[in-house]
């Protein structure tokens, strides 16, 4: 027998999974919370919905429609803000352009997803002189300006973005329609290739805000989201939707603030000037923020902080636990809206010393409601929860890329089996706790065996006079390959510590963690930068170029 | 433009919103957590998944399939929970009958859902015996045993539940299907008419899941759900998926303790023993066990109390409070899955004298995510956020019955303009608060003006005298009609106090209190026990009747 369908009454409302329901209830209970611009700028809920309206009605008297294409060129603000809403809730897809991607291949990104009409920051203009000629696809531009400008503009806007919606009605009818409907797009940063489009749609997005809206607030202690936090973004709004947060914070009806482009001072005395408690970033902006001045005079011990992008070190996390810092690890990617797994610390060990919970928090994670996360070997098949046995993470949930844009070779790629492909490599432990251990392509394999580099990284950021490393495999006629690190030092230490030190510090390290044979394989080389991708993740395939 | 639907790569995963993928998490992190019945019995989430196999194996044993009906007639157990999920998981529905009703209207519902299958604690076959010749579609009973039955069986039973299980092979293929696959059916028990059949899919049950998780969590401080509660419900499992919080429970890996048939005394025990932290109940199970004398010398002051299904008067909040219960209001009903909105207090009201504290854990709350809840005058028209002006409160959410089951009629009429009709009369304040002041047919119509009998009764309650109160219009030839407070009395204040003397006292609060007509209207009338329903709550048409 087939199931049996619920009888729907005619006329009974079957409630699609919009973008604009998650506006129900901060409009309800938090009217009067405020969401800021740099501190400065500031307004309400009530005034949020109104701008949203206003956009709306604006970007309708461009000839924007459902279907239509919106592109968003702007460092995190009010304005980014108010485009996740309208841009969707008119049936619309917002492009999220990677402001800091080459121009070239941000031309790429408008012409391949047919991006209709751009808002842009003025200060991306000298980006719009080089590319614009070259869009095929576009039809209007608006100027997003903080200031008024200084020089000539290189395409005919129609108008500033604020004074737009000055003029525009708050009052727009945003429809119901098909929760598959797409609703935002953007393109990865792989070190591989042209980037590669992902999208998501309403339903997707309001599964993945509710999901993490459950995962945050039920945790018991540690990292726990709330309704009295104050949210601030330090993960670009371009980039997975700032990890989704921006939709969690607006659910719950926090008070936001955004930062604008990301300045180590702006953002400190925004944490301590606006009461922030709850942000999230890559492990770059936080130690960028550890070495400020700054952050040695504020109080950072009311701030929650999940990182993600690249792996958390453990030698970081400690660093930040000493400053006072609430800090843990999430997981996910460009593919997965993005958030998959969280490392909210068990209760029982928040007594530990803070080495100790720096090892508990810079562990992946546990998967979020809803999250299938498997560990699996080539056949996809499980692999025990034993706390070593490596092999691919493999995951379903509700909010996943179902496929790349244009690409249907890389996305049967991405879907191979039924399941979505992370190409990485990890464990899991019997409390369900995922580790990450390496990036499929990022292994290093070494007579015939796999490790990890990123333990190999966490050894030498143990030596005081490293500042950063990456580990690569770089190709050994015997081994195959073997490991280097590639390292910068702290200034002063330079000129203080040899290449040989460090491998001798790190050897021995390793030799006692039972991985001998890398110890005796180890190379160091020091480096004035290792090579990341624009968004601030180490470029481990430009590093192996550059060993060639 | 129509919108543009997000494409699919052959082979991605759809990953329809099931119940079983309630179950990915809890298995992931907690796969050895506790489920225990009564303190006794007691078993892992690892178990919960084998009995869930098992169960489903079993009865397809027995011929279930998807599209048939599974009826369950227990009280709260873990049998229910394997329930719970194994029948949705099946693609069957599982119908939770009301044990309370009389054996004529379970007969009805067991016909009216067109039950094939009846599992049934030995407790009720008395009620078998008597319905059973008359059952149309039941092909199938399980025998339900908490120890060998000592009289003789009505009806052949293919089994004990137990045995069967243990028989049944644990793997069993959930396969996917339809999101909106029926999972759920039950009998409102209204005071009117015959039992009206509610319905709930898979995707309402997981969505309604996600948001009372997200809304419980990101409470503040107060009334807040976190993975390192203790769940024990109260309010039966056959009546609206006990408030829905089994499957909250569930998917956040919580210990879930089972208390089998209400008893005060097994109750207060679970709690104590088994260190139970969250529960719900309706107001009478809260006063049952207020005044038995194990709550005097029980530790209750980590116990989180969710109250509905009736309104929580001020003075039991205040009594609950006194013993350091975090007692607050949840509201909803059997048409709404039930969850609308909860009132969580403030993080700044926390500090307020308890009398205080008690006037806003007795409000109807705010509303969940996603839950669009609408104060509205008989246009559907929006009413002032202003605290007072009163309307019929209607709502959208995704998980409200899309009808009653074979009734159009009454499903026209709940989804009357596309919105569902509480019937409920209530008005929300500047901060969101919704408060129910009425249901629409126990309004008081006195000279023209609505009044509320919840009001009338909250004063009545106040005078020491008082244990219990049900306020009614009577008929009046001047007014239409004047209020009637009718008052059980403490057992100690029989005969010490005369109705006078309660109607003077409450009518002086009234007048004080500026709706001072009420006050001169304002009859009372002691009665040995007021009229409820087969869930506990006022039965305020019988009442009406009884003056007649």
């Amino acid at each position: 027998m087939p199931v049996q369908l619920i009888d729907r009454t005619p006329g009974a409302y079957a409630y699609p999974l919009l973008i604009k329901q998650l506006l129900h209830t901060p409009l309800a209970i938090a009217p009067e919370q405020e969401i800021t611009y740099l501190g400065g700028r500031r307004h309400s809920y009530r005034v949020l919905r109104e701008r949203i309206g206003r956009l709306a009605s604006a970007l309708a008297g461009l000839g924007i429609e459902a279907g239509h294409t919106v592109a968003m060129m702007d460092w995190d603000s009010h304005r980014y803000l108010d485009c996740f809403f309208a841009v969707p809730m008119m049936g619309a897809v917002l492009q999220t352009v990677n402001v800091r991607l080459s121009p070239e291949q941000i031309l790429y990104t408008l012409n391949h997803a047919r991006a209709d009409v751009v808002l842009v920051n003025a200060e991306f203009l000298p980006i719009l002189a080089e590319i614009a000629p070259r869009l095929e696809s576009v039809r209007r531009f608006v100027l997003i300006e903080d200031a008024p400008a200084a020089g000539p503009a290189p395409v005919a806007f129609v108008g500033e973005y604020e004074a737009l919606l000055a003029a525009a009605s708050p009052d727009y009818d945003f429809p119901d329609f098909d929760e598959n409907a797409k609703a935002t797009t953007f393109y990865t940063t792989g070190t591989t290739g042209v980037p590669k489009g992902v999208y998501f749609s309403h339903r997707q997005l309001v599964l993945h805000t509710l999901s993490t809206a459950a995962a945050f607030g039920n945790a018991p202690v540690q990292g726990r989201l709330h309704r009295d936090d104050v949210y601030m973004p330090m993960t670009p709004m371009f980039h997975v939707h700032a990890w989704g947060m921006p939709y969690v914070a607006t659910m719950l009806g926090l008070k936001q603030v955004y930062p604008g482009r990301y300045v180590p001072e702006i953002l400190l005395k925004l944490i301590r000037d606006e009461g922030v408690t709850v942000s999230h970033c890559v492990p770059t902006i936080l130690h960028m923020l550890l070495v400020h001045p700054l952050s040695k005079v504020i109080d950072l011990s009311r701030w929650k902080l999940m990182i993600g992008g690249s792996a958390l070190s453990q030698a970081l996390a400690k660093s930040a636990l000493e400053r006072g810092i609430d800090v843990f690890t999430g997981y996910g990617m460009s593919e997965t809206c993005p958030i998959l797994s969280v490392a909210h610390v068990p209760t029982e060990a928040l007594g530990a010393p803070l080495a100790e919970q720096a090892v508990l928090r810079a562990r992946t994670g546990r998967p979020m409601p809803l999250v299938d996360l498997r560990v699996v070997d080539r056949d996809l098949a499980d692999l025990p929860h034993d706390g070593h046995t490596t092999g691919e993470v493999v995951v379903r949930s509700p909010w996943l890329t179902q496929g790349y844009l244009h690409n249907p070779e890389a996305s049967a790629e991405l879907w191979e089996g039924g399941v979505l492909h992370t190409g990485d490599i990890g464990y899991i432990d019997a409390e369900g706790f995922l580790q990450i251990t390496d990036r499929i392509k990022d292994v290093i394999k070494t007579g015939g065996e796999w490790t990890s580099s990123l333990q190999i990284e966490d050894v030498v950021a143990q030596h005081p006079a490293v500042a950063d490393v990456a580990v690569i495999g770089v190709p050994d006629p015997r081994w195959g390959e073997r490991p280097r690190a590639l390292v910068t030092l702290r200034p002063e230490s330079v000129g203080q510590v040899s290449e040989h030190d460090i491998r001798n510090f790190a050897a021995r390290l390793i030799e006692s963690g039972g991985i001998s044979r890398y110890g005796v394989l180890l190379q160091v080389q020091f480096v004035e930068a290792l090579a990341r991708t624009s968004v601030g993740k180490l470029n481990k395939r430009a590093m192996r170029e550059a060993q060639e």
